[in-house]
């Protein structure tokens, strides 16, 4: 073993960073002999000095100012863990990879808007740029896609990548309750922040299938591209019909090299309850990888929190101090290809309809006229009362078609005098 | 990118060998574009040179000894998919590493049997030694134990990993048809070989699962300590029984390190219907790995066939090509420990146990006393009639004991006149 430790410097002590600490010093002798010398954490950086965090900050030098961590001469690699797409994380990363120092981040905003900028700096200083933790948390996804899936076409890459979101519809699914009253309880439990909207807008698994897009296609982050729905029009009586017709809904990111362009979009979908991602509940994240060669691969495991986080740094740290380490993107931030945003609106699938409507004649002929005039084709049909009002609600699954005929026709639909409330339409899972 | 390629010898023209010839043309473009530079095969062997493959073999050398491979100046690093622990294989890993030439292998009886020496060979010359393509066939396992969970105490690590096990077993569970029946439909189908002692009696996963605990442990590879049991003796009675008390039936391997030290076996084991590894169903592969920052991870995919295993020694290709290689079992084979294994009978585990009994009274208080005598804890317990020639089965589940308590009870309870078959016992999944 070498006695040159690898020096750590810490941006950023909260769950995370605090348990890297921890795992760091719980885990020393495994973590030395795997990375064939010791990882040591000398300085660390945070905004608030005092407060009890649960570790011995003693033996760690200190910066008020997280970029003057790059600048220190006991600092080989930084690992920042502040957050934000922009501002210190960004000047940090830029000051560390400038200087030719290793960068370990958990950061989807800033790999989303910067990834691309970030990557071509540290293959020009020939720096690590490591984020193992952006992506899923505790589940290798990020090697699992970079080295292990490197001898594939990747055809598509699709998951449950935001814990908060499927901790909430699996909870209406277990409990029927409507999402506010369950958004409350996560929020109780520390599952979602108080101010959820990066969570439960789809923004969060928006920055990381940027990601996972890149690395699986060898194509720059389009994190612009990635059309994104949220999931607060879920309702209760959606995980219902989804469950008579045979499907669970999950927010899932999807992306797809198609002949228009690069698929990618978050969206609540309907899965079908034999799809692995049907049976993954709570918090747990889950991704799915099919490549040409080695068929449909799932990686499953917790996305997020004190521990698994800090085991994707961690491991990072380790391919650092090996030396194992690349392109950050699966190859030179140059080679990766410029491909345009597939239309949204061109994209082929299924998708489920619900639509609320006043109970009186006639109302089923117009709204079936309207499906057949744009030749949208139905799979299955419910119409069933019990909408509030004494409105009926009109279910409806289709067969493979054009996204844009389904929206038009849901413009008609809603156009109508017997359509009560917005229509809820959702894609059903077909990779 | 560099215009020098990886030159590669490719020993074995198998399935598995023409599927890399095959992927390495189909997706030459991404590949060289990951790995940085071309990777092309130069040279071939195999047993019949004429034999038609389905490849066109015309552009490569062709050595009549695979051992010659490692000799030619045109050759960088040898894939050998010969098999075999010993023999040409294993020369041609020493003659390969000896030379610091680049050694990719899928040979897992080979490594279970010589690895250490292998590893510690190519760490000598500084030779890289992949395997990814041993365990699990295209899932990533290699690379998430050893480099996605570098920051981790392992404490478990198990999972499903004989394609041909797992087939016959949904099989038999499905149709309700007996194990020999499936097995030749197997064979037909081509999920079994001719010869099916490997797969079936566990040695195969048994070989699997030493890389695997030498990987999470930090371990030498112990093959010879692995408890090893096939899937022969589980009969349609089982897999019923097992499905009325909530469980189903997989070959698992399983290791973890216990006080007594490291306990590694391969038995049908009952699975919770909530695990995840009940719902890994025909030919897929699961790997699951508990870590003590992590949690619990979970790999699933095609764990053997062309497309899978020549995806993960392409992978393996990538990784050389890249020069991203370090020590072969995750840290220096000199940093491996050597920890013994743990006794068998002193693991304590839950027990699932069938017996066949003669009808009549007393019965039931001479199999429950003996139990009492040896403090076997019952969980649940059913008789019924239908064992053939009028016997009843017995059928139990104990507590959480030392498998001791439960072997000496079968061995006093097989004495007993009124048993008429051979006990069965299996272990219920409790990681």
């Amino acid at each position: 073993m070498s006695d040159k430790p690898l020096r750590v410097g810490l941006a950023g002590l909260g769950t995370v960073g605090a348990g890297l600490v921890k795992l760091l010093a719980d885990n020393a002798e495994l973590v030395s002999r795997r990375a064939n010398r010791p990882i040591v954490i000398t300085a660390v950086s945070a905004r608030d000095r005092t407060r009890d965090r649960g570790v011995d900050l003693s033996g760690f030098g200190w910066e008020d100012n997280a970029v003057d961590l790059a600048a220190r001469d006991d600092v080989d690699t930084v690992v920042e863990l502040i957050g934000g797409a922009d501002g210190p994380a960004l000047a940090l990363a830029r000051s560390a990879l400038g200087a030719g120092k290793g960068f370990v981040t958990a950061n989807k905003a800033m790999l989303a808007h910067h990834g691309m900028e970030l990557a071509a700096l540290a293959e020009s200083t020939n720096a690590p740029l490591k984020f193992e933790a952006a992506v899923a948390g505790g589940i290798p996804v990020i090697k699992g896609m970079r080295d292990g899936l490197s001898g594939n076409r990747v055809q598509a890459v699709y998951g449950i990548l935001n814990g908060t979101c499927n901790f909430i519809l699996t909870a209406m699914e277990r409990d029927g309750k409507p999402f506010a009253d369950v958004l409350k309880e996560a929020q109780a439990l520390g599952y979602a922040e108080a101010d959820p909207t990066f969570d439960i807008d789809g923004i969060d698994a928006a920055h990381k299938l940027s990601i996972l897009s890149s690395l699986a296609f060898g194509t720059k982050i389009n994190f612009k591209g990635v059309s994104t729905c949220g999931i607060r029009s879920v309702a209760p009586a959606d995980i219902d019909y989804a469950s008579v017709l045979g499907y669970r809904i999950r927010l899932i990111g999807m992306a797809r090299q198609e002949d228009g362009g690069l698929f990618q979009r978050v969206h609540p979908c309907l899965v079908p309850v034999n799809h692995p991602l049907a049976h993954v509940t709570d918090s747990l994240n889950a991704v799915v990888a099919e490549g040409n060669y080695v068929g449909r691969l799932l990686f499953q495991g917790r996305g997020a929190g004190e521990g698994p986080t800090a085991s994707a740094v961690a491991a990072d740290l380790v391919d650092v101090a090996r030396g194992e380490f690349g392109p950050a993107f699966a190859m030179p931030a140059g080679s990766l290809s410029d491909v345009p945003a597939a239309d949204p609106a061109s994209h082929v699938g299924r998708y489920y309809i619900r639509l609320t409507v006043v109970d009186r004649p006639g109302v089923l002929a117009e709204l079936t006229a309207i499906l057949r005039d744009l030749s949208v084709s139905v799979e299955s049909l419910i119409q069933r009362g019990g909408a509030p009002d004494g409105a009926v609600y009109f279910v409806l699954t289709t067969h493979a078609g054009p996204q844009q005929a389904v929206t038009e026709a849901l413009a008609r639909i809603s156009a109508l005098d017997s359509v009560t409330t917005e229509p809820v339409m959702m894609h059903i899972l077909d990779f």
